[in-house]
């Protein structure tokens, strides 16, 4: 617990008394003012305030003399530790049950905790039946388990340290871009385009009651965004930084610890840029700046998921954070390739797309230090990024940073600003009518540009060690599953 | 211009400086460091600072002894005012076209502006064919013409603010939430729910490149999200205070100036709330924080659209923020509505839904103060909501405010948290097995609680007084209607 973040909470809690005092309507003695479980906790100096608490119990013990119990109600991973008269216990008090607690915030005599509350009262506030439930006081279960309560599993110490966790990065997100002078654009979900040129798209149409046969609502097909970048490129002809932080769409029939049928991503688009250097000095500093972010504001969680999920992980994300990230070409990570000692699965071969197996053995190669893989060959790509011009192995300026454990995070290139060239490529896939607007960009006042994105889900991965991805979102959605 | 906000640019204009000065790899005189126009028109006292700006042409006035620039890069409304030497003025500078200038910062003569930059040299970086771009210098477009340019359009003044305003509004809303202890969820947007029991449901399916005929792709038929709140409802089983933020989606063959078929909402949830007074002082404190922070973040945005789009508005806005919302009960609104002069196309009656002329004159019998609306007719309302149990007007605790200008902005409502009238509920509909999941929320700890929903759209509408939808979103979506 760091001095900052304990003065914090003792002004947060001091508000919340003044609060009470100044704006309640009218004084209800009876009615001590709410406070956080995580307000409470970082009191240093508590001074037989009286609080009401209100939570889910997460364990009870009754002793001959003395009755404890923990509460939890989301707002920090530690519970508070409840001190009371035994006849204060009625039967109801079960692992899981809601209660809410009046009483006095005192110095705690025992080690584990700061603070205690002395309850005067006990309030059940919703049973629960110890039986049915599917989670049991004082047992571990592995994130597969949990997973069948997607309705429930929140309620675990694992789940709800991710969530906060989750919580803290996109907000941490917002504040990087905002203190850089980016402005957040809410890219549409619903489109007409078909970026990455990709088949695995979700169409959308009303639903069957409503839906008239043989036309489209929009008039024409519609889909599920699976990259705002073009949408991004518009804006960046008028405002030099953007970015977005929206839910993403692939129809991918895959049951990968690493694939969703709906993940969020984080992209960038940055105008008046000329190198791709400039780009993933942007991506390195989003991904340290929002990892100490996550770091300082939420130390226990991280710990635990750390500590019980991926032992070493914490040794291996400081490594990280503390090197410069390396920096190779395609054709570089080709040779590297090749000359390894270890059989892949894939033969490496320049003009090839880099496997699993290959980022996996790059990274190794590296150090464990995050890689960035530039320059790729220009016929793998698709036909907005900016053309090398070189010779005789033609590359293109994409970008791509592979990281531990996960393999490709982030994606991002320069993309074809020149008028000519790009309309070129689009005449020679046939794509010339479809993307005129995308060439209005081009014929008015078009700029050197370029940007990224990264897989949400999978920085949560890379950061806590969890190996699935379906532990990392509150509600996962993959094919044969959409759970509520 | 606020003394805080010029020290904050001026700051960041010296952090600028300071950043080439010591990062540079090897010093570049030929290439000073880049700012943002933002940060270049609020230094007080440019000191000679040799810089660099990039942007987009707004003006070029060539006079015999000297030529004016007006340039524009979305860091703010107002542009940089060029001054240089007339030979530096090839032909391509024109309106519209992306240029690149370096020189020296220094205080404007001229009373319009603080600064001004004395060019050395300036490079056109895209040129822009006058002829054919959609917009003149000089002309201004009423926002129906500019909606026709959906991929240039925020190259305008009118929606470069409403993209800043709404960018800075997003900001507020995520500020709030987290200084007040709220966690961020993501909440889904591909759901097997059906959360308000309407039709109005666009579904989802892999496109028919992909997909297999006859087969779910997620095994059950799954529709884009109405409403974040059930899955929220299910955090708030774990969390006590919980939002979110983010699209949402209606099939509705509707071209109202009200409706999208993708619109964003501000949704959250608090548990162990008992009273609609707590869910609307979050309600009312939310608009107030925002728009506050909104007028003094973007003051100038602001400022351009009431003028030009919404004389007026300044006076009705500032009017909304000084008094507290009004409360009326749903009873009293029909008694209000039928005691009216007014001839209603729909006749109000006690049980029949308010209509938008409904709302509008209940707006305006408050004096234009946002109204909010409680307690609603039981048999109007979802299943979710709870029955306040009175007779013989049974009604249930839902709260709709209504704003000037808009109508219904907020929709909330406490939740039935009592699994016996839930499950009777459930099983008059015949949805007992369907929310099974629901149920078990009430199973386990039950707690007290209720939330809200805010149409950002709308709050963008009310504030700025943009009359249609379509204009205060960057790329609409309605029926007949998915530009780019």
């Amino acid at each position: 617990m760091t001095g900052g973040l304990t003065m914090w909470a003792a002004r947060a809690l001091s508000r919340a008394l003044r609060a009470y005092f100044t704006s309640a309507p009218c004084p209800r003695p009876s009615q001590p003012p709410k406070v956080s479980i995580r307000d409470a906790l970082v009191s240093q100096n508590p001074r037989g305030e009286n609080v009401k608490v209100q939570g889910w119990v997460r364990s009870v013990r009754s002793q001959k003399e003395v009755l404890f119990l923990h509460i939890n109600d989301g707002s920090s991973l530690e519970h508070l530790q409840i001190v009371a008269d035994p006849s204060l216990d009625g039967c109801d008090l079960t692992f899981g049950s809601s209660v809410e607690v009046q009483g006095v915030l005192v110095k705690s005599p025992y080690k584990k905790q700061n603070v205690e509350l002395k309850a005067d009262k006990i309030e059940v506030i919703g049973h629960c039946d110890s039986k049915t439930f599917p989670f049991k006081y004082k047992e571990r279960y592995p994130l597969q388990y949990i997973r069948h309560y997607p309705h429930l599993r929140c309620r675990t110490n694992a789940l709800g340290s991710i969530l906060r966790v989750r919580s803290e990065a996109t907000d941490a997100i917002h504040s990087f871009f905002k203190a850089n002078g980016y402005l957040h654009i809410h890219t549409p979900v619903i489109t007409s385009n078909d970026c990455e040129g990709a088949g695995e798209l979700f169409q959308v149409e009303p639903s069957s009651k409503v839906k008239e046969p043989g036309k489209n609502f929009f008039d024409v097909p519609a889909f599920l965004t699976v990259s705002a970048q073009l949408h991004l490129e518009v804006m960046s002809g008028a405002f030099t930084q953007v970015f977005t932080f929206g839910p993403t769409f692939r129809a991918e029939n895959s049951q990968s610890r690493r694939h969703l049928a709906e993940f969020y991503m984080v992209e960038a688009e940055m105008s008046f840029v000329e190198s791709l250097q400039d780009i993933m000095q942007v991506m390195e500093t989003l991904f340290k700046a929002t990892t100490e972010a996550v770091l300082s504001n939420c130390p226990e969680d991280v710990e635990l998921l750390h500590k019980f999920l991926a032992p070493g992980q914490k040794d291996k994300l400081e490594h990280m954070l503390k090197n410069k990230f390396l920096i190779i070409s395609y054709t570089e990570a080709v040779e590297i390739l090749k000359k390894a000692s270890q059989n892949f699965t894939f033969t490496p071969k320049w003009g090839i797309d880099l496997q699993t197996e290959h980022e996996k053995y790059l990274v190794e190669y590296g150090g464990n230090i995050p890689v960035f893989v530039i320059n790729y060959p220009f016929d793998l790509k698709p036909f907005y990024m900016r053309d090398n011009e070189d010779e005789p192995q033609h590359t293109v300026a994409a970008v791509d940073l592979l990281v531990p454990g996960v393999g490709e995070l982030f994606g991002g290139s320069l993309r074809e600003e020149r008028f000519h060239l790009l309309q070129q490529r689009l005449a020679r896939l046939g794509l010339t009518d479809t993307y005129q607007w995308y060439l209005d960009l081009r014929r008015f006042g078009s700029v050197p540009h370029g940007g990224f994105g990264m897989g949400f889900e999978r920085y949560l991965q890379c950061i806590l060690g969890v190996d699935n991805i379906k532990d990392v979102i509150p509600f996962p959605r993959f094919s044969h599953s959409c759970l509520l």
